[in-house]
């Protein structure tokens, strides 16, 4: 996979590399090796030929102008929890952590609004901005992630309904060029029709784009507590009708979410804890906030009236923090739940949500077709199912693993969705995107990488194939 | 102004146009007069060389390959009520009107999404999908604008408080590029993290990037019934410090306008009609969505007792609905009375919210330096400032006014903000840009720019400079 093209790590390299950050910063050998990987699934792992922790602005442009210098790649990473492969450094060269930019620069109560920088995790940003009675209402599942690799991701998570992305509120950028120069874009305003948006295509651009060092995000006044309805279906396609008719009662949940009866199964006897109301085929979970318990039990009785209306068997509110607790637990449990089952593929495709009981259909009948099962779950407000083919770990399947997951991506696309709808594309999916953008878009992209990134440098080998 | 690198619209041109799209609907000579120039003030009217009122994405595609071919320039136009000249055809060659391509092709009330095209008007757009019992809430003030118009220029308005702007609603969009190839981008999702988002770079950049030819809006459940708080202070600061703390309360108006004295007095003037609780220094106008009495009297005695307790004289609520259509009329005719004073410049720099005070006082003592005089009114909620410079409509004036303009904006970026926040640059302000924006970005731009429109034929002339 190397580039013969692009320069080496050499002393002379790591030379000029401690004089701009501080040879205590620097590893290389020894220790770089918790830096070949992220958590993405069967992703092969690869050595960096150093790693370097710049701890400000000022160093990370002063390594970009010498990676441009040397034409050394350069993968950006924040806290290495990403999913598609997306901080493996798979042309070795830098691997640029950010995680000693961990600062939370400011919280400005009066415009509500956190800037912080990129390797500030999740969790303590959250937790920071709560101090000073604030909210971040983004929770795409993984709190140590940080918000600096969320913003590269366009992380998304279960709060999508009411909040949408993670771009919906990032309203600014510090970011440094491949080449080096720091831009800033936005500010600490929602409104802005002064020229091209950058802010908005950096996010999501998984580190091809710049290096993001710090964000300016917009926060909220502190929701209401958190509530759940547990609501089983005879069938998927009754649960996800039942979705428009919910949001047309001016009623906004936090978040939909559908599970079918293989992936409760399976989590039932992976946690060894029970779920109430169990063996129907499909439910919905959906997350509400309410001021008080009055309030809620407002929205829980029309929500529930919809629900019964569109075929629901039944309604199940947990009547304690406890068993509320077991109910989101028994969610977060899915994905290793379902990973002791010999999981080959995980995806995360966007189909409009309309679509989201045809695509699940249309998904198994083309993994059985490939002699493998596919497990779906996912949220059902927003559109965005993540699916699991399972079967036992061979050479055999995991071929044909990949040729069912472009059926499916291909059956996502017809659909009208497209191929990531939060975990990006990474290496680890980049092979498939041109089934979802034609070759006008694919070349206008290329383009667009190469206005930023003239030596092909940042993060090569991610997103879009450098040819 | 006319580059001599461009190609005319000779004969054969003409021909080949008619070919395309048909001679009927092709204007050269007489009628083209209606699209020299859009609403912008005192901006110089440009005849374009011809007219063309395609129908359909593909005569689009056509237009766009035959403007590459012989390197004519080509102005994208929606309904040209823009404020900064986007639509002016400053290099004369191709108007390309997008008047006849105004359907609502798809509202699809399980995705609560709207397809429409760009030529559609706003007003129209809004009926069509309350007619299917669903909503779009961006209110940009000008109801005949097109969405083609409003997504190029991210328009904005007074709801952003609770709705943000324009490309906040936009999920997807169909454009073509300047070399004619047609591009689809996004979809009926709102999360999204596969490659780069090309909806959000496209939408705001005024037509330079590519011809926005339909759009995808996401859409919302009715809201409940609009109502307004009108509240005296006695200081601009003490109104704008109110702002957050209204926030903080867990209420989200749809918008927090702010209105001084002056303005007050030169629209009562104008319309003759007397505005309640007048002679006071400052206004919030704060608008409100509730589903019933109860709820809107719940949230005006909140919101009520905040504005007291931060230093607000009174609070009026209107008692009817001419009472309250009476106000936003007020607060909609502060450009015609603002302008019989003789309106020599007018702009709408975009602060932190927090700025809005400052800004405005130090605005004011900066045209005072100019012999001017400073009006300004605005977005409180959101930072957006609409400034005018008013004074004797003469040559020396006029020259003062320009001067004194870039002095606000460099004081406006020096407050952390930038030159407009709904309006967009255009011709008129692109002379500006240079003041928000460095080296290092302003190259980035051009880049991008060059991406797109390697022969800069779109829309020239406008946002960035083309050297």
């Amino acid at each position: 996979m190397k580039s013969p093209d692009y320069g080496k790590v050499t002393e002379e390299v790591k030379t000029a590399l401690a004089e701009i950050i501080g040879a205590k910063d620097i590893i290389s050998g020894e220790g770089t090796e918790n830096y070949e990987h992220d958590e993405t699934l069967k992703a092969v792992p690869c050595p960096p030929e150093v790693v370097v922790k710049p701890d400000n602005t000022a160093s990370v442009s002063g390594i970009m102008k010498l990676a441009s210098q040397y034409k050394i790649p350069v993968t950006p990473r924040g806290s290495g929890t990403g999913l598609s492969g997306g901080a493996i450094p798979i042309h070795g060269g830098i691997v640029l952590s950010l995680e000693r930019m961990n600062r939370i620069r400011e919280i400005d109560t009066a415009n509500f609004v956190c800037v912080a920088e990129a390797g500030a995790v999740l969790n303590d940003l959250h937790q920071a901005v709560l101090d000073k009675g604030l909210y971040y209402p983004l929770y795409p599942g993984e709190m140590t992630a940080s918000i600096g690799g969320n913003v590269a991701t366009n992380a998304g998570g279960m709060r999508a309904v009411k909040y949408g992305v993670t771009r919906h509120f990032v309203l600014g950028l510090e970011a440094v060029l491949p080449t080096g120069e720091v831009v800033h874009t936005g500010g600490k305003f929602v409104k802005c029709s002064t020229a091209y948006d950058l802010t908005q295509l950096i996010a999501g651009s998984e580190g091809t784009l710049a290096v993001i060092t710090s964000v300016i995000l917009r926060l909220i006044s502190q929701p209401g507590s958190r509530e759940i309805l547990f609501v089983p279906f005879r069938t998927l396609q009754d649960a996800v009708r039942t979705v428009p008719e919910i949001l047309k009662e001016k009623i906004l949940p936090v978040g939909i979410e559908f599970l079918e009866k293989d992936i409760l199964d399976a989590t039932e006897k992976f946690t060894g804890k029970e779920i109430p109301l169990s063996g129907y085929p499909a439910y919905l979970m959906i997350m509400v906030e309410a001021d008080d318990q009055d309030q809620f039990l407002s929205i829980a009785d029309r929500i529930g009236k919809v629900c019964l209306r569109m075929g629901a068997v039944d309604i199940f509110v947990p009547g304690s923090e406890r068993a509320k607790r077991n109910l989101l637990e028994a969610r977060e449990k899915f994905y290793p739940a379902l990973r002791q089952l010999g999981m080959l593929e995980m995806a995360d495709v966007v189909v409009p949500r309309s679509c989201v009981a045809d695509f699940v259909e249309g998904g198994k009948a083309i993994a059985t077709k490939h002699g493998l099962v596919m497990h779906a779950s996912g949220h059902a407000g927003d559109g965005n199912v993540h699916f699991h083919l399972n079967a036992e770990d061979t050479e055999a399947n995991a071929i044909k693993a990949k040729e069912c997951l472009a059926d499916i991506f291909k059956m996502g696309v017809s659909l009208g969705g497209s191929i990531s709808g939060e975990h990006g594309l990474g290496c680890a999916k980049m092979e498939y995107l041109p089934l979802a953008a034609d070759k006008a878009k694919m070349e206008l992209m290329k383009r667009i990488k190469r206005a930023f990134d003239p030596f092909n440098i940042m993060n090569p080998g991610k997103v879009l194939t450098s040819d």
